[in-house]
């Protein structure tokens, strides 16, 4: 019976997909895939690119990235809609998304308008932030250690007490709040013991260890990602160094 | 030039290896297993049989899971070495590891034996948690929300004030200490807000939604999570039939 999967692709090298998510975007008649910007080129198109078979229908579809909750409803309620007459048809159907389809993504508000009128199975991906430690290989968590994953954007109250409760914090989507984070890691002296990666495992990644340098005015990639190590001596930072 | 790899075999389903650490375990000339008793069989092992090339060498190395240090010390030490001999003969080396290798792994102790004396690389593999919210279809995260991973060894204080401050909390290994996360959940009233999963996408995978049957006499597979959805309602809990 047709079936539609999402997939999550990884942070972005295409040999970072699981074997399970490349077996379906090569076996599917049918690839749906985000479009941040009217005509833009999808990310996610991109690292899926080895894998897509001949004759594969590809529909790149306009997410709005917007404030306007009715705009993104109605898009995504257009786009879900045409996902199920697909299946409906008896097409297999992937979609693809960065990093993992359960953490941060608008993926589930379009799998939560076909679960209950179409089969649906989701495979998970690499979040960047996991790439992040392993590229650098030092650990998120060892023994008893904890790590909390938290949005840039979320309130100053919530991401101080994780700074100073648990062992590593993960901060996304920085790029959008970056005066009020450094802030908050210069107040806790926490700067140094930062690592700053944008545009994990792509060719544009940069990697930056200890923010000292770091100016609020400085402009972020949107994939950016802060890790700080509470527990870890960073080689490279200014507190190794001295 | 020869290598050292350290490759995460994601949950448990072989098919949820990555790509990259597939090919590695395919391209290996020897393979390095923990074993966690003398004599048993390694599930990471399992976990790759598909990828096992023909002449690959096996060694099924031993990890004791004591509380003394030494012992341990003394363990990682003697495999440490026998790795990079391999290496520095010209084998290319891979160690497997369940889950992610950054994530509460003991190769973390391996790979800081090793960084300054051979060429090595780590490959991310997917959280147990992360699988089980993948096929649950239930997002850990989305827009302003946070999830932390606490070990159930964690300190109390620590595990409650993660549960009141972030949206999404996973509570790794509760096997061994149920009777405090059971009393601190029903405290705080989050027992039919919390899902566990013991040995998640394997064969004898179990999945509990809603804990009020769930007794501290219980026995748990060592591989048991629990995840708590502070913002979700859950299909097939108490609260959701009520």
């Amino acid at each position: 019976m047709a079936k539609f999967y999402g997939v999550g692709t990884g942070p972005g090298a295409s040999d970072l997909l699981t074997v399970r998510g490349k077996e379906i975007i090569e076996m599917v008649d049918c690839l749906y895939t985000p479009e941040s910007k009217k005509g833009g080129k999808s990310l996610a198109l991109q690292i899926v690119d080895p894998y897509l078979s001949e004759g594969l229908t590809i529909k790149q579809r306009h997410f709005p990235m917007v404030n306007n909750w009715d705009e993104k409803r109605s898009a995504w309620n257009e786009i879900a809609e045409e996902i199920i007459a697909d299946v409906k048809k008896g097409l297999n159907v992937a979609f693809i998304t960065l990093g993992d389809p359960m953490v941060y993504s608008t993926y589930s508000y379009l799998l939560e308008r076909m679960t209950d009128k179409i089969e649906t199975e989701t495979v998970p991906g690499i979040s960047s932030f996991c790439q992040i430690s392993n590229n650098l290989q030092i650990p998120l968590v060892i023994d008893e250690e904890s790590y909390a994953v938290l949005p840039a954007t979320a309130d100053e109250k919530v991401i101080r007490t994780a700074l100073e409760q648990i062992s590593t914090i993960i901060l996304m989507k920085v790029s959008i709040a970056l005066p009020k984070i450094l802030e908050i890691l210069t107040d806790l002296d926490l700067l140094e013991q930062t690592i700053l990666v944008s545009d994990s495992s792509m060719e544009s990644e940069k990697i930056m260890i200890g923010l000292s340098d770091l100016s609020e005015q400085d402009q972020l990639s949107y994939f950016s990602t802060m890790i700080v190590y509470k527990n870890r001596k960073l080689k490279g930072s200014k507190k190794d160094e001295s």
